[in-house]
């Protein structure tokens, strides 16, 4: 059998690895590559040590390597050849319990750096975001804490406790938490803060209660744990619980303002909820993602604050409120949870970057927070109104029935329109991003009234008009293809 | 039965809260709390309204919703009392799958920033990291990259394409490692690394071989998801691969440094560990936690360039190479995992902060990045040099087998020294931090020679001569307690 020449890498004689061992290993990746077949002849010891300049001793001890080790065999008079047992690897283990493909969608690739397209839902105006400040923050706080700050923080796996004591300062003054600041976990944003949830409170199979149409983040994070999904029906106050309560693990909700329809939950239904959680003896998770915005009056009190039982774990985001690559989050836990929380944690990624964690604290204590919010609720109402006159002017066929705050306005079809989901991939087309109410489903199949939601916090007024004229006329063009009845 | 005052808080008139639901609500937490007991009689309407100066209408609709929903229950003429039936909430769900407390142990409380005591293993020098360098770079970043910085970047989710490019040609020239940047995965640590494999690969049962004594992080990582961790007993030349290979999903290891012996695996043992791996069928985990530090001669080949089937992931972290506080690792994924690990990693935590992976990405791209490891190698060399020097000033009676590199030195005891546990524990309260390499054991009944693991290279050179002074003390103390044979 005719020898094709090797063409194997030249050895590297600077190498603290012996060139009979550098040699050994290139022929097995020869032969564990496919390179050298089963059965195939290897060249002999002199040729090698000729053809890649190595004395015939070095030779010889390498393919006697690959003797003892099985890759090769040697027959009298034909030299050496590859054992003909060798089968090149055909290396596919099983992957996980849960395969992420069944929870998530790969995101289309890009190498560039994109913001968000009109009307993207949940997307702050990064230009609002005071950069040069935070800078100035981050320095002043690596210069006072020192190298602590520089150091591993195993200790605060929860987070520096500076800013959890900031941080339940704000929530107890804004939103009506209860809590001791050591129940407030500093999270990588809230996305960490339901995966580690749903890894601690979820077994496979567990029963969790999440409102439908609802965050898709969520429904990932509790999948990803084998939990069954059911839905709770939406309508103008939110999520409405079940009339059979069952045994679960978790409830999930964003009373606040409901994802994706904008309905904010009264009282008598938060209670509601409460009761109903309480009677499937379950957690209640309260999403509470963007209520800072509200343009009209107070927001009511969270579910955290009418619930005395500790049932209630409140999470939120500085990735609204602030801007999302930063990366930070927060969960207020019951004070059981506590410690199993930060064990995880530190089991999963050790703890959060500290030194925007000192720089957050510094900003919220020294107020500039607390102004980043008024700049943004001025801009956003500003925004908002820009946004809701132009559908007038463009005499868009949607009703906005919770116009009063948010960074999204859910727009349902005054009549029908035909397909709307071939109406979003229209606008999809046109460089616009406008999810339906319908693609944040967990049941497919459950009937609910034709919407379209639109983000509108981070773009300018120029982008909305523009957007919102496009829209029209994918609207209309959608309806001319409508049979009329 | 006479009623004692209630000291109902008072009710908010500015609130978009009905005062009769704010009575309602707080009613309720009185009774849910225990403050109100089973069968306890509530004021009259008449009196509720006059207490809290509410209407009498008020008072009755809240009393109303009370008996509807079954807190409270009404008898002809002595007035409504709580339900007999009422219990306070005693709330307690079920727990994870594998509870946290089981994997990992709480770090003592503390609210200060606290810096690593000597000898505390893997501590870098953060001194050496060029902070103001750093912020510049950040700063470049941002206005070069603009805006698409700061917003959701979850098609980037495996990190900025930028960063991943950079590390690929490092990893590439430094390591062998081979691979394209796509299959670069930028995590929040090699911790995060570690989690995210044990739930991708791992079942709960599923095997896992792991050098034992090993690193505790990639333990509890494996733990985590219910893996059955096994042994594998390690000598000079680092992890023994097992005589019986047996159908395993993990075989985890750290060949350019053994953690925590310290010794370095030859490529003849990386052979038989690749191919034990294969015979298990088994992913091969490499975790190459600090090979910038040799002080003698380059580093030897990783496993991930020594393994053409796919089967090795190779971790590292810039946690020992920069500073711990900016939480970046980073895995080189085999292809097929590439979009496993990406649809997990956005499902667990969205994508890392990106304004440190675009400094990063310039630190490397403009060469400061070799610099500094060369500066922090002629650093720890000269560390270790006066550890070592110290060890003889004093007489420590250990030996240290592997004294050309890493972060940490592990000391042998050339005769036996009594109890190394009871020796661990005099060293912390002499303010140090020596851990022995038992404490490291996934096997505690393994039988290892005694030893101590010392980092140095955090410690300045008096830190280092005074804590060998102390340990040298305290080695004394624990030899006189032990009866002589």
């Amino acid at each position: 059998m005719p020898r094709k020449p090797l063409a194997l890498p030249r050895l590297n004689r600077q190498s603290r690895v012996p060139l009979q061992d550098q040699l050994a290993i290139q022929l097995k990746q020869a032969i564990q590559s496919g390179t050298l077949k089963a059965g195939e002849s290897l060249p002999s010891s002199r040729d090698l040590a000729s053809e890649l300049g190595v004395s015939r001793n070095t030779a010889i001890a390498a393919c006697d390597r690959l003797l003892g080790e099985g890759y090769v065999e040697s027959e009298p008079r034909s030299g050496i050849r590859v054992s003909r047992e060798f089968k090149p690897a055909e290396f596919r283990p099983a992957l996980a319990k849960f395969p992420p493909h069944a929870i998530a969608r790969k995101p289309a690739f890009s190498t560039r750096l994109d913001g968000p397209r009109p009307f993207r839902p949940c997307q702050p105006d990064v230009k609002l975001f005071p950069l040069a400040l935070w800078n100035r923050l981050r320095n002043q706080a690596t210069r006072r804490l020192g190298e602590g700050l520089l150091h591993y923080q195993s200790r605060h796996a929860l987070g520096l406790p500076v800013l959890r004591r900031e941080l339940a300062g704000y929530l107890g003054a804004s939103r009506g938490v209860r809590c001791e600041w050591e129940q407030i976990a500093i999270t990588t944003g809230s996305q960490q803060a339901l995966y580690l949830l749903s890894q601690l409170l979820l077994k496979p199979g567990a029963r969790v209660f999440q409102e439908d149409p609802g965050y898709p983040g969520a429904r990932r994070a509790f999948q990803s744990s084998g939990a069954r999904l059911k839905g709770l029906a939406v309508d103008i106050e939110g999520a409405i619980p079940s009339p059979h309560p069952r045994p679960a693990a978790l409830v999930y909700c964003t009373p606040s303002r409901q994802f994706p329809t904008g309905a904010t939950m009264p009282v008598a239904r938060r209670m509601a909820l409460l009761e109903f959680a309480r009677r499937c003896n379950a957690w209640l998770v309260e999403d509470d993602y963007d209520s800072e915005f509200r343009y009209a009056g107070p927001p009511l009190p969270c579910l955290q604050s009418l619930d005395p039982a500790g049932r209630v774990i409140h999470i939120g985001s500085m990735s609204k409120t602030l801007i999302p690559s930063l990366r930070i989050g927060y969960v207020v836990l019951p004070k059981e949870l506590v410690e199993p929380f930060e064990l995880l944690r530190l089991v999963a990624d050790d703890h959060g970057p500290l030194i925007d964690q000192a720089a957050l604290a510094a900003f919220v204590s020294t107020g500039g927070f607390y102004s980043h919010i008024r700049r943004c609720r001025k801009s956003y109402a500003a925004k908002l109104a820009c946004f809701l006159e132009a559908t007038k002017t463009h005499d868009l066929p949607l009703d906005f029935p919770f116009p009063d705050g948010g960074m999204n306005q859910t727009g349902y079809f005054r009549e029908p329109v035909g397909s709307v989901t071939s109406l979003a991939l229209e606008l999809e087309r046109e460089g616009l991003d406008v999810p339906t109410t319908a693609s944040y489903l967990i049941n497919a199949r459950r009937k609910i009234r034709p919407a379209l939601v639109f983000g509108f916090s981070a773009f300018d007024p120029a982008e909305i008009r523009r957007g919102i004229a496009l829209t029209a006329r994918a609207i209309q063009a959608v309806r001319a293809k409508t049979p009329v009845r």
